[in-house]
């Protein structure tokens, strides 16, 4: 473990000093492939001008995306592979057939120092196993999450787990905590982030025992963050904490539920608005502020949901985004690169780890 | 067990006979007590005109109330009671002292068979601790749970549990299932309710083990239920089942999710309608398609969560409702009791715990 974190700090070392930064993109990802990852990183450049692009995938059908953008071309390297994943693909079947696609090549890209962070649109459950085995896990971290934006009346808040594991013990939900606050930290610049736990508030029972065990951690411990302590699902959207921790298959349908809602309401004002001639004018009339509102909603700005507990940044697009959306998970990588979150996140979880020590359950142990 | 189901369907029987329904209020429960509690009854009576009521509570207070509705009074009896349940009371603390409270007689009055639906909107967790001893749980029913009508683009979805217990076994959510079902038959009149089990979709990991195997034994057993197997987040607002299943800690927390998610695009909504001159004039002429918007989202219309798995209707509504809000939930009492569901619900978890037999987990055994 020292070995693996020790070579790891001194090629992240390196990195930090070399500039620029260098992304790695699995070009084959997502339902259109180059189609969008080429254009979507020649946005992204526009944004941050300082980057290098590894581009992994099919040359041949690379290229002819690519000579649209000379800017793009100029600060891009592409690495040909035949092989790439399929959005069908079983995870187990993925890593099995796997080794040499365009997405174990973008990781590998980060596991050698070559880049700092993956961005993928492919397959999420292929990415999550195949960033465990290139990558692997931070010092006594045992699975890694998947985290994720979440607009608010305020400015965004991060939630995990967004379900990769169903379940999480108290130190889980202890480690979640801080990972987000890296993200907040990289995202917001947010140097004490708020963080809150999500629980239910019926009854006496206030939520299952790993919450009630991590809310008496989180509360004990001197730890770089500012914990809250319980927050409700209807105080996510409020913004009243930066953070929101989770298990992974309540944080997964509580994503959805809210995606489905909002999708709802959506339809509902659209049709309120077209109801009659009149509200149709109306509409006319309140097109700008309504143009607002649908900016305000556009999913596009918040694409790109980290895994975090790896030994790198590994960024997760949505397989059905556009070039605007692939440009948007590429920034949210460009900002935890910039923010120094693996080496910060890194030390931070040692910390907690040291404090919480003989409370350590078995599985961490091993890790 | 047997006296206890015995007795429950004489009485049963003796009240489907004695046209005209009684229902029982907790004329305490709720923010503002009988100030509430007696104009809604007499809404109710309104659509509902062959109710009559049971009042539970202060008579002192109740009379001026009731007095100002003549067709209510002279349908309506007084129960009068000093004590009074409060909604910051512990349940623990609420059944040790409530005893001859205005909630606990109104429940009594269901288990005597005076009536056949008790409604409070007073404290939650007191309840459902006194519905269990008052009326104690259907044969095999370890725990009852709190189900909620969710609107839909369609007609209305039932979930279950919306947090009455942390976590499920595979027993339990089937018995959601049927009780669910029961809700949807008696609310919407639907046979054979189209029932989803709630799940995650990410990675290989389909789900719990408790929600896997209550997906195989809802798909192999002949049950009157039309089973559609796992339903996403996103997919409860999209109406493609009747009837949503899923353990109280997710289920309370999708709930309240999408709640607060509503909230705030009602809230971007009127920024964006509010933003200019010409969107608040636009607002104006769309003020019909506006309003039926508002109507929709009217959470009143929803109010009424029964307490399920109980002998006898139990109803809950919002602590904060007006009188629309509270005879929304005497209709939903109303409702379950023409449907006739304890005696139907009875008999079909009868039959499913027969089928699933051997697979009892201990706990139900015990019941």
């Amino acid at each position: 473990m020292m070995d693996r974190l020790t070579h790891w700090q001194v090629t992240q070392g390196e990195n930090a000093m070399a500039a620029p930064r260098t992304i790695s993109l699995d070009a084959m990802g997502g339902d259109q492939g180059p189609a969008i990852v080429v254009p979507g990183a020649a946005l992204a450049l526009v944004r941050h001008p300082d980057v290098n692009f590894i581009l992994v995938g099919d040359q041949a059908r690379i290229q002819p995306h690519l000579e649209q953008h000379p800017a793009l071309e100029a600060r891009s390297r592409i690495v040909h592979t035949d092989i790439a994943i399929e959005m069908q693909d079983k995870p187990s079947q993925a890593v099995r057939r796997g080794r040499g696609s365009s997405m174990w090549l973008a990781l590998e890209a980060v596991q050698k120092g070559e880049a700092e962070v993956a961005v993928s649109a492919g397959n999420t459950g292929a990415l999550m196993a195949m960033a465990k085995l290139v990558l692997r896990t931070m010092p006594g971290i045992e699975r890694p999450v998947i985290a994720g934006q979440w607009p608010t009346v305020g400015h965004n808040s991060i939630v995990l787990d967004l379900g990769a594991n169903i379940g999480a013990s108290a130190r889980q939900l202890a480690d979640f905590a801080l990972m987000g606050a890296a993200m907040a930290r990289a995202l917001f610049g947010i140097e004490r982030p708020r963080v809150g736990l999500l629980n239910i508030g019926v009854e006496e029972i206030k939520g299952i025992e790993e919450v009630r065990q991590a809310h008496a951690w989180l509360k004990e411990n001197e730890l770089p963050i500012d914990y809250r302590g319980f927050v409700e699902g209807d105080q996510i959207g409020q913004g009243i904490v930066d953070v929101v921790v989770v298990e992974g298959y309540a944080g997964n349908i509580a994503l959805k539920t809210a995606e489905g809602t909002a999708k709802q309401m959506a339809a509902y004002v659209r049709e309120a608005l077209t109801s009659s001639l009149a509200a149709k004018l109306g509409a006319l009339l309140a097109e700008r502020g309504l143009r607002a509102l649908k900016d305000r909603m556009d999913p596009r700005r918040l694409n790109g949901g980290p895994f975090l507990g790896l030994n790198g940044i590994v960024i997760k697009s949505h397989g059905g985004t556009d070039a605007f959306g692939f440009a948007s998970a590429i920034g949210v990588g460009y900002d935890m690169a910039e923010s120094n979150l693996i080496v910060r996140l890194t030390a931070d979880l040692q910390s907690l780890h040291g404090k919480l020590g003989e409370t350590r359950p078995p599985e961490a142990k091993q890790a």
